[in-house]
């Protein structure tokens, strides 16, 4: 949505499928934008060669090599726990600045703050964008999601980091290919990014999360009849819960698309935290939903990376046969079985 | 815990049972420090005329007539909905400041971060204190309260503003007497404001709910074997729910008490959303905590304050009678089976 960015990505140490989710979200929708990846760990190597897919965009092993691509931009490419910025990238970020690149960055910390790089940013002109600053104008919820007529779709799942903000954007194209006029909503930094619009409900005064949630809902149903959602965290993340459950409340959505990963067992950097059986977590979201809206899972979303084809088919089959519900890995197959569940619930709804 | 304060407590238009829960916290746990309250809607009164309860604390319709009381600190007296700074009690405050009050404040909007404010302060030598203001340094949760020995018992609610705090406040010198070395541990601004520590878990950035409920529960575990967090909104909220859910899985309770108040049908302020049976809110609270701990809920606190003696003893019965649990209102009636329940819960604990 926003036009002529050439992003160098700093994800320095940390390039890789599930260790740089800004990065990789960027280069999967936005590849054409990003001119090269800041990782001396694989430089020398492309971002396919480590990602799966994002071409021949290179990853090189200082800034002074990035800058011979020609960004006009750093990207802050990771989101570490707690989102504080590393100190040891500090000096990366004041060459950038210094060079007249404008500063992209989704951490908690608000860059745009920092003494240091404002004023590096006023001598060069660049600009510095904090992707995750909140609205100043902020207010509770009451619950006003009940006054539009769009169908609202949530992505939820059993852990953070898990495809989310992936499958709304996968399985978009598909269900306004069916025929409706689609909104996706970003929550996410990442997803913000991509779309130009949204807010970062994992950023905003805790009082204030279904607040926000229901704000971006209303805003991304003007133009639109199906509005997906982006999902953060999950209800059983010991830090995230209570932004998952928030946007839940907010979001108020008619109808949910669980995400999970067949070969991931414990929660993200929580070990102790076992993942219960899909249909036991199908259940606890509906749960969670039902006493302010009676809200169904409709369709799942396996992410596969990490399986061969043939372990890839049978997880989704095994999925099938455990919930009854359509299911697809929506990055490495068709989208269409979550998408026409997606369609065939809207028209159901519109109907009634 | 805080010396020599007297309170003028300011509460316009809005002093009542229900309407100012700052002011009534105070004025219940720590009476002695107020010398009035302005509300021009009820001068004349006195504390116990309005709550029923704070003797002969007098309610003056100015802040003149307030001074002659001799204050020394204004309290901010109401919590209202989003925590908003209401425009016209700009003027009183400035007043308070330039007569050198303390101004103590539990909004959202930091008053010490108002440059008027600020700058009257300066010059009276007054004092800023927000209650809200959230540490710098917080971070997620990793589950930490694991490693710690206390016996961890927070309070959960059908909705909120329904005695989740003031259970705690009254159960704890019960459990006190039963030989328990006893923390209560604040989360909220009225909390904090009589214990003299906590964290307002509604105010940190969203990403740290759990991880300040994670935080305050293990500082309060320093010189305790029972911990007793206070607990904030409802799972069935729409605003306030996902601060119920990150502070319940960052302070994983071993158990739960669960606060209800038996005349109220639908969610405070949100009337569309009706509080289900008492049976069903057990499920969900248990239901949320299982799959990071077990914790079960082990009594249950009713708010009666609007029933008659003798209906609020057939609430009660009733209570017992559908969930098998003890069940008092720990205010109107001696909180010992609800302090019983906790020593018992603790002691079953430690043996094992």
């Amino acid at each position: 949505m926003i036009g002529a960015r050439r992003f160098l990505i700093l994800a320095e140490g940390n390039f890789g499928p599930l260790s740089s989710k800004t990065a990789n979200a960027c280069i999967r929708y936005a590849a054409s934008e990003v001119v090269a990846v800041l990782d001396s760990a694989h430089a020398g190597h492309t971002a396919h060669d480590v990602l799966g897919f994002g071409g021949n965009i290179p990853v090189v092993a200082t800034f002074a090599e990035g800058m011979r691509a020609q960004p006009n931009a750093l990207l802050i490419g990771i989101a570490p726990a707690g989102g504080q910025f590393p100190v040891e990238w500090r000096v990366i970020v004041c060459d950038a600045l210094r060079a007249g690149l404008d500063l992209w960055s989704g951490l908690h910390t608000m860059l745009g703050d920092d003494a240091e790089f404002v004023a590096l940013a006023a001598v060069s002109g660049a600009t510095i964008r904090d992707l995750r600053r909140a609205p100043a104008d902020l207010d509770v919820s009451y619950g006003r999601v009940r006054d539009i007529s769009a169908t609202v779709v949530l992505t939820v799942g059993s852990d953070c980091n898990i495809g989310k903000m992936t499958t709304q954007l996968q399985v978009q194209h598909a269900v306004r290919a069916l025929g409706h006029r689609v909104a996706f909503a970003p929550t996410g930094q990442t997803g913000i990014l991509i779309e130009g619009r949204g807010i970062a409900v994992d950023a905003v005064v805790a009082d204030f999360i279904a607040g926000a949630a229901e704000r971006l809902t209303i805003e991304a149903s003007h133009d639109a009849d199906i509005v997906l959602v982006e999902g953060q965290g999950s209800l059983i993340h010991p830090a995230y819960s209570g932004v998952t459950l928030g946007l839940m409340h907010g979001a108020l959505p008619h109808a949910m698309v669980l995400c999970a990963q067949p070969s991931r067992t414990t929660i993200h950097r929580n070990p102790w935290v076992p993942i219960p059986p899909i249909g036991d977590i199908v259940h606890l979201y509906e749960h969670a939903m039902k006493y302010l809206r009676h809200s169904p899972i409709i369709a799942i979303a396996l992410n596969t990376f990490d399986l061969s084809d043939g372990d890839a088919q049978a997880a989704i089959d095994r999925t099938i046969n455990e919930t009854g519900l359509p299911t697809t890995d929506p990055v490495r197959f068709n989208p269409s079985p979550i998408a026409s569940a997606i369609s065939s619930f809207h028209m159901a709804r519109a109907n009634v």
